[in-house]
């Protein structure tokens, strides 16, 4: 059933083309919209508080990235989170850098708690960070075992509400008491920027054209794991700089064969 | 006549490297900056009010894109538009998203009320979006014929006393009076982000070098489209990633007999 | 002994992946994350005034670019700057555009009299508009010799008690006092933007792992010399796009042999 979902609603979003608008750090903000281009999506940037309330109403789905966040953009993802949240938008959250600085761990905070947060994307050390259980971040590190990781996972989506994605060698995918585990994707990940940043936006195409957030969520992760090793395997010069033009290639040009033959999903309830 | 024009500007933008000052979104900055630099011009961002008037002053060609203003990058662009407008330097706006949401319809009718712009280059919906033209708005969707939006598109030269590229399919280059048609272009263009706003900073960098704004503006759009036909045939790999790196490979590549081989141009007098 | 300084340097990065604070400008931000990572440091931008303290003081070494400034980032700078050097944190200055207007060359100055900076980095033209020596400057044009361009890297050098690198066809590094020489370097890294600005950033990284600082700058310009060269070299379609994927492969690929193959370093005493 996922293996069948990843493809559907991949095709969806070329279908349907979802407008998904984006409030995002300025490192990444052109290879969001390249990603979201390639995988079928229209992607739109708006950050002015005259207009993110218009255009989080417009959209799809409303993604927000605190990687360089400053107090004015703050308060434009308050504004338009809360208009997404009252049009039924779903809304994700990426929580770049929690634990960083103190100001970031506040925002990511004040988000989940003033906004109704469908997804939370991060790798462990970021949801860890934003998780008030102290035992479920004693593991987790950079040996975090993937129990210690599945556990952080489930008691923050438990505690906020929502669903985590925390990503890592293996992506664990929980709404606290279902959760999905991919082993999808390449080392080839780390070495460029806004690998992680870009997830979240595709898993927001994924998740406005799905019928479960949970199931739609772990077939975004999944889905981009598997264009990650295509372009890994496919690379024709060894590198970042190849890796990446390889990687906005497959997420355009994957055929369904490709990610029905190499997904790697399991899912499993929580031992709660 | 225009196919030689398209070769001999563009070989005047690489002789004399002119200054494109850009106030543009932060999603195509260094997409625009590549792109320019590959024409052989030299491109400069600057947005602080504190420095704008000098920076419009000095270039010989200042761009304003909407894409993800704000209400200072308004000021800014206002008032470096005025300076420019003093000057003599010419002006191009691209109204990226006109339609979209309130603020940026009322910052670009803003714009052009209160600056002399010499060039407004956007799609379809952009320039009907901020025409006042009723009749010409009603045929100009996805199924826009060629004749509605050239009708569109010379109303709209005539509303704003500017010249109008209207981009698509075909792009349609007129101030109203006399048009030019160029079938040049990829499909490949619609699958990245900041085509659009590239040519409207390339056609800065032309108009800066012509004698004549209306031919310039068409000479940059034939240019444009024929690198990208180049870039397309070129593509080593298929998808989005690839075709980037070899459109901007051949805006410094291609050669003159490429340019005059593969024009595509028409000009036709209005039926006004 | 400073080719096996480049290699080890540049091992040391990888090995301890320095995290390096960017406060930089638009136009470079994602191909500086990109290049940081590339080389194997671990890039941050943060811009808040909120958070830029945190961040200076947690960073290996912190990068200052004022490519597109504004008074708001320029705050941050000061902020982040002194918060930096109170840690020991070295402070690297880019002064983009200093010359181009009184904006940017009174925001260099401000910093460079009001921090510590370890390395001011820039062309002949920006180091040549910020020095005080009208000697120095009369010949620091494009036609400049080389021995014009190093009296002036040196005079400015002692001026402002840092360490200055002049890039240009060679690059020159120097302390007012021992001057190192690199020719190393390719005409393609004029043809896209942000090679000047990520040098900074890669210097940052190196100066961060090193034990001498002016050996560390001058092993950091001819490791990334050597880089470009051998992206142009390997270069599989001519043109600025795949130069720049190539480039950032090789800041990856590069090895040990290749390095100390190729690198052309050369010190002197001034005749100070």
């Amino acid at each position: 059933m996922p293996m069948l979902s990843a493809a559907e609603l991949r095709n969806r979003v070329r279908q349907n083309s979802p407008l998904i608008h984006n409030i995002t750090n300025v490192v990444v903000t052109n290879f969001t919209a390249n990603g979201l281009y390639a995988v079928g999506a229209s992607p739109v940037m708006a950050y002015a508080m005259e207009e993110v309330r218009d255009m989080a109403g417009a959209a799809s789905a409303l993604v927000l990235n605190i990687g360089t966040l400053s107090p004015e953009t703050n308060d434009a993802m308050l504004a338009a989170g809360r208009r997404a949240n009252e049009e039924g938008v779903p809304v994700l959250l990426d929580p770049v850098g929690a634990g960083a600085t103190p100001f970031r761990t506040r925002s990511a905070h004040m988000l989940l708690q003033e906004l109704d947060i469908a997804v939370l994307r991060g790798n462990a050390g970021e949801i860890a960070n934003l998780s008030s259980d102290p035992v479920a971040m004693r593991g987790v590190d950079s040996k975090a075992t993937l129990a210690n990781a599945r556990e952080t996972a489930e008691t923050t989506a438990r505690e906020f509400k929502t669903i985590v994605c925390m990503t890592g060698r293996q992506d664990i995918i929980t709404d606290g008491t279902t959760t999905y585990i991919t082993s999808n994707g390449s080392e080839m990940q780390t070495k460029i920027t806004g690998a992680g940043c870009l997830l979240t936006a595709v898993t927001g195409a994924f998740v406005s054209q799905g019928d479960d957030p949970l199931e739609s969520v772990a077939a975004a992760s999944a889905f981009y794991g598997v264009c990650a090793e295509a372009a890994a395997e496919r690379q024709s010069y060894p590198g970042p700089g190849h890796f990446q033009v390889h990687f906005l290639d497959m997420l355009d040009q994957l055929s369904d064969e490709q990610l029905e033959e190499a997904i790697q999903l399991t899912k499993e309830e929580s031992a709660l």
